[in-house]
């Protein structure tokens, strides 16, 4: 199988979004992370939802994390608020260098590779320089387990009731 | 609010459960990741999706990811065989050094850190060494919005009709 056999839909968002807009969507949907696509529809960013948490956490924050532990519980509380009128442009202001990005005839293990190394839970796949979908960890994680069952039945076909576990091991 | 007051239960694996009952867990119910407890009910570790991945790619692959695109199509399907058999304390050998871990008494911005700095869509948190609760990006983002969009609101009472962005910009 192939990136863009196993890829599916996903909700965009454009870079001149509220960012508001983009936490909303990733709460509504659990999804994930975001998809970022610029004005003329070109990809801009993928995030990890770990890093939309970012968009609440001043950057000063992030740059030291001890500084977390100062903030008043009542301030913390209200660490939305910085989402207030913000676009994503403002708070992803420039493009990833490292963005979890396959090509349409990449393999199952390239994507995982990507995924691991990137620790993104979702990787964009790009077919002729256009998004063609997106493969998350979960669905990566569903289509090998079906396709070693698949493998495994086969299998035990074959060898009957041996223990798979003395196979693989 | 506290760490302690917005975790949520979250399924738990041991450290000797099959590698293949976590990835399934985390596939049906559309987990961002799994917690993993040693035999004695302590913490082990916190494994965000992108590193369940990590499962099903050969670890030298994992090291030189370069290598993932001389494997054959037919030789990455296969890819969840690897897992057959192996139990997670095998797969996730070291004790995290970096868990993302909080205490029952942070704040929100305390847990969004340790969340945007360890790139993990979750946080188990602690109460006297024992584990509370899990906060995920999806939980976390949901309640800075509530509570975000109450103060909003509160505000729009206060300023009338003048735009957000004006205010926190």
């Amino acid at each position: 199988m192939r990136a863009a056999e196993i890829d599916e839909e996903f909700p965009v968002v454009g870079i001149d979004s509220p960012a508001l807009e983009a936490a909303r969507l990733l709460v509504e949907h659990s999804l994930p992370g975001i998809v970022i696509l610029t004005t003329d529809g070109q990809l801009y960013a993928v995030l990890p939802a770990s890093q939309v948490v970012g968009f609440v956490v001043p950057s000063y924050i992030q740059d030291d994390p001890l500084l977390a532990s100062v903030i008043a519980e009542s301030v913390a509380d209200r660490a939305a608020e910085k989402l207030g009128g913000k676009t994503i442009r403002e708070l992803v202001p420039q493009h990833q260098l490292t963005m979890p990005v396959a090509n349409a005839d990449d393999t199952i293990i390239e994507v995982a590779a990507i995924m691991v190394r990137l620790r993104s839970p979702l990787v964009a796949v790009m077919k002729q320089d256009k998004l063609h979908g997106v493969i998350t960890a979960s669905r990566l994680l569903a289509v090998t387990l079906s396709c070693g069952l698949i493998d495994n039945r086969q299998l035990l076909r074959t060898v009957g009731t041996r223990r798979l576990s003395e196979l693989y091991s």
